[in-house]
């Protein structure tokens, strides 16, 4: 019972690791999800994964502890049912852990991608040591995940933790939620493309434009990190501003929660010192001085594999 | 033992109450607190008062379990020690249970006072059956408390739960913390009276300067919901703000927290539905489906009582 198996299951490829002693990936394996195949499918090839995961390695079922997945979606992690997933087609009310049971005779554990996130920050990243963590994960949406007294916080819906929703300014623009000035609003891929793309088309000078061949409905925020690593000033402004609205959220944190770090991941989180610097900034000026000086704002150690080694840790947890 | 003594410790007065079985309370007494006269005589009188409930009621020592006093300021609660506290002077880092079992030998707990309010609302207020609760309490300044999974939340610094900072408007004025737009610089008592004595100075008609002999400056919230109640539009239209300040925050902890319930006590909450009515309307509005419609707003129902119950549950919490 030394392996572990984590798997990040998204909306493009799923990934599956196995690890020896808990810490350690020996060896992981990678496949197209095919979210749109349906359920039932996505659950075969799942199964199919895990089996050429452990062949591979020549770990047999009775070695392995437990497979821990952290799935993108709303769901029930008690009962093992996905609620909802935006990223796989009919995912509603979908009992993925009784389902792979029918492939798999291990325990299989489920959790939301970002607080899988949050879990492995806990064990394994930045939070290592710190009894209470919240995560930011910054990428196409805005997720968040919180360990309050060492524990993953769900709230009385599961849903708790929903911290891309947290208002940073009531007057600003709507959010794909419906609400108003959610962070989301402000610091997920495509309003960091819109932001860059306003200025650009108000005459402001960049690099950008021939960064991207002039079409600036291809900018990414990949794109932008790298003008501002070019010292181009328009990007470090973009960065500013998203930074400030970030800080905002991290501030109101500070204040209701008091964590010992507040962890920035996600693939936004490449723009390292400037996302971080104007964070850092803002949370000086907008945060309470006690619970702020206690406070440790940092970048994911963990990068791509934060989802994986989340997914690991919560068989650990369930220990 | 069938005995708990808990106890308000305010910067005007102290108010101590003996419960029988836990909900009863059968006996109260209450004197001047003298927060000025230094902290040692702040602890004989409340070993004094301690006293005289206990002979009042024909009690000895050996049939109270334990006292527990909610406190106004930033303490420790496992060492028994208040760092600071805004209502009483010279209180810097004052062992205040050590001095206490100078004087009587029971078990003593101390708690700030709004986290007090918290524990009394989850144990025999509007918290009941509920194990993730947050608690708003309105007043001079505006304090919060969180219990989460059942336990008391106190975070890394035993600060957390300050959601009277919690920003709701990044552009809005300065609060007494130093950061801009803070719950407090909206809700608290003389934010609310400012609020309405600037609507009246730009010559909004209203029954206010009649109720106050014409003294804007003597306006208390308590006025201004008793305008509202007489069909007053200026009151009304101050309330609708203010609520929607606070709405913007309770929206902010049902993303972040998923709580059953949200209370709102202290003394402004004599509002009533003039406050609440414009919480509910933004939290519709400003709060994501899910996490909102399973989280109730509610008027805390202990009222003046809240923190003597609250000091109580803390000597419950702590079997």
């Amino acid at each position: 019972m030394s392996y572990i198996i984590g798997i990040d299951l998204g909306g493009t490829n799923m990934v599956a690791a196995l690890t020896y002693k808990n810490e350690t990936i020996i060896a992981r394996e990678k496949t197209e999800t095919m979210a749109d195949s349906g359920f039932a499918n996505v659950v075969r090839r799942l199964a199919e994964l895990v089996q050429r995961l452990m062949d591979g390695a020549g770990v047999s079922c009775r070695q392995v502890e437990g497979i821990g997945i952290g799935v993108p979606g709303y769901l029930n992690m008690m009962s093992g049912v996905v609620h909802f997933s935006p990223n796989f087609t009919g995912w509603t009310e979908v009992p993925l852990v009784d389902e792979l049971h029918k492939h798999i005779s291990l325990p299989v554990y489920i959790v939301n991608d970002v607080n899988a996130h949050a879990l492995g920050e806990y064990r394994f990243g930045a939070g290592r040591g710190a009894e209470h963590i919240a995560v930011l994960a910054l990428g196409t949406g805005v997720g968040g995940g919180l360990i309050l007294d060492g524990r993953l916080y769900a709230g009385s819906t599961e849903g708790g933790g929903e911290l891309g929703h947290i208002v940073v300014d009531p007057d600003g623009p709507r959010c794909e939620c419906g609400c108003y000035g959610c962070l989301e609003a402000f610091a997920k891929a495509q309003a960091i493309a819109d932001r860059t793309a306003m200025k650009l088309q108000q005459g402001k000078r960049s690099l950008i434009p021939g960064m991207v061949d002039g079409d600036i409905r291809s900018i990414t925020p990949a794109v932008v990190a790298q003008a501002a690593e070019a010292g181009d000033q328009t990007a470090i402004e973009v960065w500013d501003e998203v930074g400030m609205y970030v800080g905002i959220a991290a501030a109101g944190l500070i204040q209701a929660l008091s964590p010992q770090v507040i962890v920035i991941g996600g693939g936004i989180a490449g723009a390292g010192r400037f996302l971080m610097d104007p964070i850092r900034r803002t949370v000086e000026t907008r945060a309470l001085l006690v619970p702020a000086s206690t406070c440790r704002l940092e970048l994911s150690p963990l990068g791509d594999d934060a989802g994986l080694l989340g997914a690991i840790s919560l068989v650990i947890e369930k220990r």
